[in-house]
């Protein structure tokens, strides 16, 4: 008999067709001579109700089995479903429990969690309706990540996780080593005798693969990056994880209205895919976490993000009828406050801020003529702030060069990325999104940690 | 004009057609009066040729910088080509050089380079033939592995680089501390006080994804990883490399020969999906890499893999008439010559080899009857050896409970995993496939290294 996944059964399941399903007991209704058992199988937040009726074989012994968190097989026919709620419902023929779950110790009762509590049992929390909508929905994310950029040509590239160059300064950074900590070995000098080590150098966790990126760039044109990054900062919050996920695509002869065209198309094309794929969980969301998602996606997709310069930005700060806990002021970073105010309050859409003092940004962004700004570019939207952050970068070797000194950066540690502008060297153009954000954005889910499955952060590396 | 990628004009463009092209140049050819100009973009190992005429402004100054490796836009008509190697050609209406190459330190002349060193220069060498094609093919494998997976309703999910996790014992463990090698503090025993690390406890990055994407299955039903992992072996051959990546899916309600089934459908989807979007580029890995990759992935696509026991391939071996460097015996592990002769010579096609014995195998694998083997199964194929292996797992508490204590591992750390089998445990199994020995098989590339942007080997982390 045909297996059938219950998402696509509730879709287009038809009464009188025999199948079978395979899930975990969410919840048993038992009623007088049958009982109503909720069916999960993942696919789907919706349940399949399965109706055993006491003429089954062993139907009590079957029947007490059937708890929440249980594995079960049930065969049957499909019928138009009496009660409200479903279109369709099971009525088993045979019930099959493959594993129990005690309902003394298993700690997904029927009652609802806190995700604080949840974070501590992360192996089954995916069991649950709200971390059941947070991965698929991922997943949708991720698929719409991929159809983007090779509909268009762009190569998916894998940078080096471990990387020899701190340079970048992005952030702290993890040690990768296959030393014995206990027993780090010296040289004469007493320091570390990295000869030892695997690499025979200091290496780290990367924080970006940008770098890498664009040399794939200067040979295909078109290229990105989707994988793991690290951040070694002791940041506690809501909104940091010490291992996270970042998107960042490259392009060669591309220049900064290029890269913001291609962000604004890339983000529409991202929420617009998650409405269409996963409708169902995204009413979950709207309902249960965040009466605004829906609303904050339409907006993404339906209007023109608006642009300004951070010239501009500052002046509308200032003239602003606000008061900030932060200073506003040329030459100062915005602060999230700033970001959510213009986004949110004053254009009531996505911003793109562009061309930010060279002194608050990295040494690869395309110096202006006027010396003092570079073309970078931050999008801003309501609710949560820079969801992007990208530049051109500087394609002229003597103005990197130079860049490089004045960050303090050593030029022969970057022989190879300065090669870059020596042959062949092109205006390109990329930008960052960090997935956990978008993810958290997308869902309305409070706590980043609740949008990874397994998240790590200070003090936590669990599962 | 319109600017157009370089594989979609050769394959579509007509001529009078007026369009634009932005690329590097591979080679010039200078004539009375006019000039041949060999330009790549990377989106195909073939070039498009772009004539340039001496009535074009500045010709003797333009052609002067129009060197191997400079960066040029052109834009122009396309017209039927007179030479031979091509249908169509460019003529150029205007010509613009965006970054020169000097001839003198270029360091990627016309001649052939050893791709020893051109893993010197990897922040260059995906400019060259050999290597555009390599990464066109690896993307192209890498949407293939999504395709596969997304149309059969697994999820991906995102399993942690970061581990606390020693307890596989996949292989050799790179340390991640955010403590100062110079300095590690030390308890008051003299022992490392990690309480200061940043994650208060050892920490290590992964070597497989398999124990979290079980916790996955068990919500989700099917789900597969796809990401980097780790060994810090020491070892520098042609077939290792210290940073990988994986590819991992994990079924529920799924035994052997199903994993079996889906393992087989898995490698003859993505043969199929290479040969047919990237044909240019398996026919230059055939005519300049190796003879036989096409003839090895019309194998694989056309022949059903053959199927028999450890017990049996080792019936087999011990009456094969050929002489092993390696012992054949029941209880001591395949050696690649052994998997070799199989596919190759004995069945000249894929084989799936199943049910080794326990001691050799890991201790999730499912215990057979007999209590001497394990369901696994592993993948050998013609060429290459083993290219996946997988198991069904074992679901059984106390079954699992023994084998974890008989390998010298300890339940407490296992606890999570262990609940998995608490809590509605089901028959389930998935396979493990090292995704640049996929490429290398794919593409015949003799040495792994050569098939990963940058790879990471033994005292070597550049770029």
């Amino acid at each position: 008999m045909a297996n059938r996944r219950i998402a696509e059964i509730l879709r287009s399941g038809q009464p009188d067709e025999s199948l079978q399903v395979q899930g975990w007991v969410r919840t048993k209704r038992e009623s007088k001579g049958f009982a109503f058992i909720e069916v999960n199988d993942g696919s789907s937040l919706a349940n399949l109700q399965v109706v055993i009726n006491q003429d089954l074989p062993d139907y009590e012994a079957i029947l007490k089995k059937l708890n929440t968190g249980a594995a079960v097989e049930a065969t049957g026919v499909l019928v138009a479903s009496l009660g409200k709620g479903q279109r369709i419902e099971l009525k088993a023929e045979t019930v099959k429990v493959y594993g129990e779950a005690d309902p003394d110790t298993y700690p997904l009762q029927k009652k609802r969690h806190s995700f604080e509590f949840l974070r501590t049992i992360g192996h089954l929390r995916s069991r649950t309706n709200s971390f059941g909508a947070v991965f698929r929905v991922r997943n949708a994310c991720s698929t719409a990540i991929h159809q983007f950029f090779q509909q268009r040509g762009f190569l998916w590239v894998h940078t080096p996780i471990i990387t020899a160059s701190d340079c970048e300064g992005a952030g702290e950074l993890f040690s990768v080593t296959s030393l014995d900590l206990k027993n780090i070995p010296r040289t004469e000098n007493q320091a570390v005798d990295y000869s030892q080590d695997f690499f025979a150098k200091p290496t780290y966790l990367t924080v970006s693969g940008q770098l890498e990126a664009e040399v794939m760039a200067m040979a295909f044109s078109n290229v990105y990056t989707f994988g793991p990054t690290f951040r070694a900062e002791n940041s506690n919050t809501s909104r940091h994880l010490a291992e996270f996920w970042m998107v960042e695509p490259e392009m060669a002869f591309c220049d900064l209205e290029g890269d913001m065209d291609l962000a604004e198309a890339f983000l529409k094309h991202i929420f617009k895919y998650v409405l269409e794929t996963c409708p169902e969980d995204m009413e979950f969301f709207n309902e249960r976490i965040d009466k605004s998602v829906l609303a904050t996606a339409e907006n993404i997709i339906n209007n023109q993000f608006e642009r300004l310069t951070y010239t501009e930005a500052i002046a509308l700060l200032e003239k602003a009828d606000v008061k900030f806990e932060y200073p506003v002021s040329w030459g100062l970073d915005l602060q999230s406050e700033h970001e959510r105010y213009l986004a949110e309050q004053l254009f009531k859409k996505p911003a793109i801020v562009t061309d930010y003092p060279a002194q608050i940004k990295a040494f690869y962004m395309r110096l202006n003529d006027d010396e003092k700004t570079v073309r970078a570019m931050d999008i801003l939207a309501p609710k949560i702030g820079e969801i992007v952050g990208g530049s051109q970068r500087e394609e002229r070797l003597e103005v990197l060069e130079r860049r490089v000194l004045a960050q303090g950066l050593k030029p022969e540690e970057l022989w190879w990325y300065l090669d870059l502008r020596r042959y062949g060297t092109v205006p390109h153009a990329g930008f960052g999104l960090g997935f956990e954000r978008l993810v958290q954005f997308m869902t309305g889910m409070g706590n980043i940690r609740d949008v990874i499955p397994f998240p790590r952060t200070p003090q936590s590396a669990e599962f």
